[in-house]
């Protein structure tokens, strides 16, 4: 009887939760990423250049604390931050011929300056390896100067003929490059292993789970000897690249003369890699950790952690502004706000902080004052509760870290729960796979790789090293990688 | 006897102050400012595209470091950063008249992505007014938006066409803007004071003396109703421009219908100002700090405002090291570096901390860890003294406040030491003004005021509302005014 209703709830809780996701697919459908993105203050797309838009004050500062992660984890790592100029020239950008192909049909083109046309054409960097490795071949000169760690924080460009989406698919683009040389291809390699644990450490506070995948031949960067990408899976069954890691041997060293010396004073190519992400970071964080309310921040990226809301009573004003203020001080080391405004009541202060996505809430009236404590509640549960000033700074740490944990797990369990084994590309198969990350074996040639996409309309993400027998997905060769696939933005 | 002595003391001292100068001036013309920029390692001026530089990772650490000294003034009198796109469309540019003509010959056009003509021109801002000011006209509905204060820090993109100079004039600006809106006039008015007291802030951190001068009416910016510009002398002789300062009226709020309704519900365009600085500073603090070793950087904007070097003697290494160690540790909430590298003698060390302009130096060798002191050198002076370790955090203090105060106090007499007051444009007075700024009277009219900067081959700056009877230096007329004139950058 007992196993019986358990099951029953077991069964309730599932279709609740497939119910939940229907909603978040549709609300997703009619813009909801958009509508956060508005109400909470992050970007305004309303912007005349399509495909580019204005950073508002706390989208830039949410941004902000994305940048500092990454900053924090990179230097930790010995990177060095650079910024190089916009531009470059048409001759730098064609030296590398795969690289031209790929971006080619993207690129911004400077062509004049006033009224007189420029004797050589310029454009807008849409990454930035043509614009750094003729630096680099006049900085490099011996072993002693590699390890050669970079990075920088800026805008590239690119004229996408795509829809465009805020965060997700836009024209200017806030991103994070780095770009590394090595002496050769293994140390390459362990470049490639720190930026993996980089990824995970950044991903981690951002409460993004994702699989790293290693892009097919077709899908690898315009250059590179292969890629990786950090794919995350989105509530809205597609799935998001929130980071790309290259190797690039020697295929930039040699046509940009990127050389050094060794020990024995003979001239080697360096290898080189490369590490890219963006703003993509914020609309995955948003995507993943909203509700129908709005925006709910991972606390490690929230300007605000936790807003103070004084509830002023008439007579007890100053009893609890005064209250408020001395606890204000107290906690200021923490990302803690109060709202001073007087011309609002605490009930729309609250869906306006809500909105914002400020993790936790301190409310104060006049009977907290009396038994010196506040009203600690969480943004994402709604769960309030009756914390004693003595234990508040560390009530506080531990509901922050605990929003993050369940966030992160939240979101796992989520990307788990869809994934999807498959082993055929029968008529049931495809409706399986309807907004899921697959699973298969794919004997890696080309032509099959194709035809898996093509078949179940999906892309191929990659492999990961994961490894069970089975047969290819089209020729049914027997073959063990297995690789993954799904519909992407 | 005595009185004697002190006269040729004086003199000889003046003899040698003049000596120095030339030296300084000589050195300027070598490019002295381009080799300390490439000496510190803040900026590489070999990129591909003339006029847009490489900012190296010290430098840009010290511009960031001058970034976050403004991002303080600003943001605590109430102004929010935000990140305009880079792209402006055609139409918006032309909107109003005056500005499109005083930039019009200095933008870069982009005119093609990937193969394809745009429909629409796009350029690079210049300045930011007519990629912010369409948005200027959604976000601001009533009184209670005003007054309006933005800012961001992003660069701007100028087609010079006169010869470029590394932080002085180059094609990618580093380039702080605010842009306010105000209910009227006078309260744009008291922004402008308010923009002051800023701008006096930012300097004083940076150790620059300056004049704020009102600009004539024939170089005031594109569209504003008057210009303000701080000028600061340069031991060059030439007047460089660090900041300005615009009263915009209602000539932008008109084109792009930035209104606003008042209590009545009247409609009303609102008033504007901008204030903008950029990497010139930082070319400034240069140019005025530096001397013949190299760099010396105001301790307000040193990534390091003390290294720690041990002196490592055989066999008395980890005694040595491990006092550094604690000592660094004691100190890390200042902003402390030790040099740990073993393949360095602390000779080459000194030198090249010298060169980065790091203002204090902390020498350790195994007598002070006896004593239990350190010996702490003057970047500036040379000067050098030994510091028992419980009163270093506070002599590191008073140090790096007697190095600013001295270095403003030797600048400002250096520019007040050089501002000559003129009656005539007599050969004598020519000869006299060179290498100075001239005060003298003038009428006013803008045919006298060319004919002046003619005659005396210098830019008029402006007038600070200092007042001396006199009469036109060009007209002879009677007036009050002092004007203010030199060669500038």
């Amino acid at each position: 009887m007992e196993k019986k209703i358990k099951m029953e709830m077991e069964m309730e809780k599932k279709i609740k939760m497939e119910m939940e996701m229907e909603k978040k697919i549709k609300m997703e459908r009619k813009g909801r990423l958009n509508k956060i993105i508005e109400e909470a203050g992050i970007c305004d797309a309303r912007y005349e250049v399509k495909g580019m838009n204005i950073w508002l004050p706390y989208g830039l500062k949410i941004m902000k604390e994305i940048d500092n992660i990454i900053r924090r984890e990179v230097e930790r790592t010995g990177h060095e931050e650079f910024c190089f100029p916009l531009l470059i020239s048409e001759d730098s950008f064609k030296k590398e011929a795969e690289h031209i192909k790929g971006f080619g049909s993207q690129v911004y083109w400077v062509t004049h300056g006033g009224k007189r046309k420029l004797q050589r054409k310029l454009l807008l960097r849409p990454t930035s390896e043509t614009a750094m490795y003729p630096m680099f071949s006049l900085w490099i000169r011996t072993h002693k100067d590699l390890p050669f760690k970079t990075f920088q924080i800026i805008n590239t460009y690119r004229y996408e003929t795509k829809q465009t989406k805020p965060l997700i698919r836009i024209r200017e683009i806030h991103f994070f490059e780095s770009h590394t040389c090595h002496k050769d291809y293994e140390d390459a390699e362990d470049q490639i292993r720190e930026d993996l644990k980089i990824m995970k450490q950044v991903a981690d506070d951002l409460c993004i789970p994702y699989i790293a995948n290693k892009r097919p031949e077709w899908d690898k960067f315009a250059g590179a000897e292969y890629s990786l990408g950090a794919d995350s899976y989105m509530p809205t069954g597609k799935v998001l690249q929130i980071g790309t890691i290259h190797q690039y041997k020697d295929n930039f060293s040699i046509p940009y003369n990127i050389k050094y010396k060794d020990e024995k004073g003979e001239e080697h190519f360096v290898h080189q890699t490369t590490y890219g992400m963006s703003e993509r970071l914020l609309g995955a964080v948003i995507m993943l950790h909203s509700d129908d309310i709005g925006l709910i921040l991972p606390p490690a990226i929230a300007p605000i952690q936790a807003v103070i809301v004084p509830i002023l009573f008439k007579g007890k004003e100053k009893k609890v502004m005064d209250f408020a203020e001395m606890l204000h001080e107290k906690i200021s080391d923490k990302k803690v706000f109060i709202d001073r405004r007087d011309d609002m009541t605490p009930g729309n202060k609250y869906y306006e902080w809500e909105r914002k996505g400020v993790p936790l809430r301190i409310e104060i009236g006049p009977r907290d004052v009396e038994k010196n404590s506040v009203v600690l509640v969480r943004r994402d549960s709604g769960e309030k509760k009756s914390v004693s000033l003595d234990v508040l700074r560390d009530e506080i740490g531990k509901e922050l870290e605990a929003i993050s944990k369940s966030f992160y797990e939240r979101a796992k369990k989520l990307m788990d729960e869809n994934i999807v084994r498959i082993k055929d590309v029968k008529k049931e198969t495809k409706k399986k796979i309807k907004r899921k990350i697959v699973k298969f074996n794919w004997c890696g040639r080309g032509d099959c790789g194709h035809r898996i996409e093509e078949s179940l309309d999906i892309s191929i993400l990659g492999t990961t090293g994961e490894k069970e027998k089975g047969r290819c997905l089209w020729c049914g060769k027997e073959c063990d990688m297995i690789t993954y696939g799904g519909k992407t933005y």
